[in-house]
């Protein structure tokens, strides 16, 4: 199925090179088709690594070995496989997925725990040996490549190539933070995933990265939503190769930690943003803006129960202030809240306060509003001082289309 | 907007009169319709009345004063209003429910609190007190009419009259049970809600009564979706006049409470399994049965998990036995699985066992089923006893028709 540019499309952006990141692509033919899709990134010695992955308890291997080689904390490799995401593979893809690892760590000469592979695409089918490995035999001899290839390469059914480019100043010291991901939640006709890897040349503990992207996922990546449907495979890696000369960043007191955080957040969120922008079918980009709930937790939680509801989405779709949809979504949550002091509105203004819809309020700019592809939602629950902002797409004919009409 | 009758519905069952119910409509003009909108059912003295309702935090006043209703056990009188949920209206919309408690209890000579009002339709509008007093007084003094009129009345966008029969006997004594329900979870343009009756002419304490109806509702009711959309006003409410001749029944030891809890079940799990029928844009009705799991409770959960699925829904509307979503769908659902030992299902054939795709298995029958309208899904986790069934259907763009094309 040939899958139309989506109307919410970014372009990519230019991203500088990352000291210590070198990026490589090749032909291993995972599916019959005419275009890279298997994506090696090699990183200097003494890379810090981080990772964030799916908590679906049905996580494939790639998952399962991740976790173990992200406590460890040191990364030189990661090799992203794409038109097949090996889950629901058994012993045989383990097998797989092993044998990539110690391929490349053979050729590297490190621990293969420091190789992380992923993989995105058909589910089921264990990753074909002989190709992984004539793949990734190319993939280490060929010449690097820019981002955006290396981006084009990890990407399946994306409707666009997605990246996102930070710097920071740790002092004197400008660091980048440069990132690419794939996917939209589910975007492919059988089952994809989201793949995200982002880069720094800044110095940093394992432990340490590992918080940074523990904080920044939680505004980010969880705040995200396409359908609610939780992948088996969803991975974030951040590598920090040290290769600036900023002082070695610890902890959170450490000179340069907020604004190397702050550069990092940002482009968590950027690229988590262009995964809805990608979402199956999206024609409107929603912000939702949560207040006054009892913690930020609880504020997430309505968000994402606004955002995954389908009688909100197709409201959006069909450009329609249906506020009562808000108010079902709020009470279905399960989270406190009380009728009576909710309060909704789109595109900054009120049109229900304290449990009562406004008779008067001025239609016009909230249909105004409602028309554009960018939509922003408040609700203000009026019980605490908790908030959270969570992005999700419209739901459309277009969803439908991608996974009801096309037979896998 | 004209919606077209389901493909899946079923014709209005013989419904016999249940001794002490009698069932009256009236037009109170809710909406600018030529129907009857407003129903009136009244109860025999000494009535036994139960209820369920919304768990949603931002549920209809009907719903709060219902709640108080069933706890002191006994009714006289059931109001339903259509075309108006009265919900999120705030005080305006208190004052109208306990008006029309006030004048039927006036006619009655009963407290107020023994009539139960329902509404549902639009919400945001306080129900009109003109109009629902003019209803009402043309109800109470109205003819009695057919269980297919008083359905037919309580409907608002349902494609299809509900209702659900079936008898019991108690020793000797036979018992009726009769129920007629309306909706689809989220049925309407705007929101509309599931609201069931069901009444008996078996003599049961009101007590024992709730005790039916919460465990008749755990396998029914609470064993539908069709969005997971959860509404502000879903009631359902049993009803036992006690004009049958039976020994009181007051516990699960006494003589013919098993017989009568069985066709009550029966009866309730029929009008949940017509509301799925009629979901919003269904062209299947789908049945999963999961077993294995570490509890019933779980398994219930697990199986909601995958009912709602937007991508399992729209694999089943597209015919396709796509178990990799199902998978997914039992690891997003946060209850305890094993990968390993996860076997799927479709029309009775194993595609997928202990955690690997079955290479040889026959496709040709599970296509047909597919093909069919009532599929059934087995989903065993082989980590326990614990088993529950749910009921869904297909997400088709009939749904996307219904909630986003059409401006409310």
């Amino acid at each position: 199925m040939d899958l139309e540019r989506s109307p919410l499309a970014e372009p990519f952006p230019e991203m500088p090179p990352v000291a210590g990141v070198t990026l490589r692509v090749a032909r291993a033919r995972y599916k019959d088709w005419d275009r890279a899709d298997l994506t090696y990134v090699e990183l200097a010695e003494g890379t810090a690594i981080a990772g964030v992955f799916t908590r679906n308890v049905c996580c494939s291997t790639e998952v399962e070995l991740g976790r173990e080689s992200v406590k460890q904390g040191r990364g030189r490799a990661i090799v992203v496989n794409a038109g097949n995401s090996n889950a629901f593979t058994g012993y045989r893809g383990r097998e797989a997925v092993e044998q990539v690892s110690q391929q490349v760590a053979a050729h590297l000469g490190c621990p293969a725990s420091e190789v992380l592979v992923s993989s995105t695409g058909v589910i089921g089918v264990p990753l074909p040996k002989d190709r992984a490995k004539a793949g990734v035999e190319q993939a280490l001899t060929a010449s690097p490549c820019s981002w955006r290839e290396a981006a084009e390469t990890i990407g399946t059914t994306d409707t666009f190539t997605k990246g996102g480019h930070a710097s920071a100043m740790l002092g004197a010291i400008r660091v980048e933070i440069c990132g690419i991901i794939k996917g939209s939640g589910m975007i492919a006709p059988d089952m994809a995933t989201m793949l995200g890897y982002v880069f720094t040349d800044a110095k940093v503990t394992p432990g340490f990265l590992q918080k940074m992207l523990d904080r920044a996922n939680a505004t980010s990546f969880s705040c995200i939503t396409v359908d609610g449907d939780t992948s088996t495979s969803d991975t974030v890696l951040l590598a920090a190769t040290g290769q600036a000369d900023n002082p070695l960043i610890a902890s959170w007191d450490d000179p340069g930690a907020d604004a190397l955080y702050a550069a990092i957040a940002d482009v968590c969120q950027r690229l988590a943003h262009l995964v809805v922008r990608d979402g199956e079918g999206a024609q409107k980009f929603i912000e939702i803006a949560v207040t006054g709930a009892k913690s930020d937790d609880s504020a997430r939680r309505v968000g994402l129960s606004i955002a995954n509801s389908p009688l909100v989405k197709t409201a959006i779709a069909g450009e329609d202030a249906n506020w009562g949809r808000v108010v079902m979504a709020v009470g279905k949550a399960g989270e406190p809240a009380d009728r009576d002091r909710l309060s909704i509105g789109f595109g900054g203004i009120w049109t229900a306060r304290d449990g009562q819809p406004l008779a008067d309020y001025d239609e016009t700019p909230v249909a105004e509003h409602l028309k554009g592809q960018d939509i922003r939602m408040d609700v203000d629950l009026g019980i605490g001082n908790g908030r959270a902002t969570v992005w999700t797409c419209d739901l459309t004919h277009g969803y439908i289309a991608i996974n009801a009409d096309y037979r896998s």
